[in-house]
């Protein structure tokens, strides 16, 4: 382990509202698991809706994950790409092992770019789920990264979120253990 | 080579259709050439469509290139922007030199996150042409990537292709050696 | 500093047309800031309109940032998203850094792949302002990256710039020192 990281093994799909105790559509904040990332602050997410997309941004001190899982389940989109750019102060990121068919997850407790930032919001039994995968960007211009299960915003991440005309569903798959999208067709 | 990875130098160019013995519109994947990457399974791939936009997800086993140059054709999709995220057990990935003006092609057996996977289509004399770049993701969290010419999905990937009105016609630039999109307009 | 690069701390936002000493909508090139990287020609870059989208081309030798604020400045372009992929024989590169708030630049002299190129263009007082974050691919498919300040492409970038329906302003926050979307509407 080059990052200087802790790493605490396991917590599959953490990004899942699942993984707190109570996956209901809005899942209050006082609800989230022992181990969420704690924010400083109530969120309050900026959005401005132009198309079929959303720009958002999140402020210095601000979570990632349950205000947008919130936001999503309040403006009911089932679907939707999401891309963007900002920096964190802390974030945990994962590393799927094929052996295990677990989700190694890493704390990383310092500033670093979001260099990228690409998933998307999709369904889970009915609530929003997010599958996002980010690069960071370290003092030296070195750059880590992986499955995104969230991380404090600081000072600022700015991101599209490109909504479908249909929600997107997703399945167990039995064969990786993970929820896969349901989708119509086949090639 | 920090990345124990083998290398292998050459390859300009691998995911171009032409880069397989039979550069039909439609190629046979049994005349796939002598150095491509060899799935486990004929490629099924899963997509729905909403708005100009596609969804569409690889299952583990698959290939990424080879499916979806048939699926760009069958779907008359003649430009299209990508966007991605998702996992690879190997792949092959590639840095353009600046001096050979050659691409020196790295292939990549470990088990990886795609941590960033941005690139577009193109027609190329007529059939589909990939151009995508890959940020892949190591269990220690450190990311290698460049030019992706392609890999077997583990355990999934997930695409938003996002067709553009018009087809865009690659044409070759003798400076550098590479085809380059053609576009209408100059500022 | 890992990367083999000349370290210039300092210059804050420096893709922000304020950067050079005359921060017009329509900056004369000659009137560049005395760091600005130096293209080798005139930049003519090629572009296409489908949809709400603009497929936009630069060739070998021409830099990044200011054609593109011109080109969005000529088409009246307030708010867009930009995704991107290509490569570059040097770049500059910065670190936001947290404590002192400034951002750290690094002067990168080499070819390298623009692996993820993410970003957006809105407006600060009036005039186009680019936010863009890059991955960049070294030989040995090692990546460095974080925020963009410029480059000059060899030999080749590609980007898909999304325009907004309406205009994206930014205003200072006192409280990181940086210019933040304003947008309508909070969750």
């Amino acid at each position: 382990m080059e990052v200087g990281a802790r790493v605490d093994i396991g917590d599959p799909q953490p990004t899942s509202p699942s993984s707190t105790p109570s996956p209901t559509r809005l899942p209050n904040r006082a609800r989230a698991g022992a181990n969420a990332i704690t924010p400083d602050i109530f969120s309050l997410m900026h959005y401005q809706r132009t198309g079929d997309r959303y720009i958002v941004r999140f402020e210095s001190g601000e979570p990632v994950v349950e205000p947008l899982l919130e936001w999503l389940a309040a403006n009911k989109i089932g679907y939707a790409s999401l891309t963007g750019l900002g920096a964190v102060r802390e974030a945990k990121v994962s590393y799927w092992n094929g052996e295990t068919r677990q989700y190694e997850a890493h704390a990383l407790d310092e500033q670093m770019e979001i260099v990228s930032f690409v998933g998307n919001a999709t369904l889970k039994e009915g609530a929003p789920f997010l599958h996002i995968h980010v690069t960071l960007g370290r003092r030296d211009l070195s750059i880590i990264g992986g499955h995104f299960n969230g991380g404090v915003v600081h000072p600022n991440l700015e991101l599209i979120v490109a909504q479908g005309k249909e929600a997107v569903a997703r399945g167990l798959d039995e064969a990786c253990g993970l929820w896969v999208m349901q989708l119509h067709e086949r090639s």
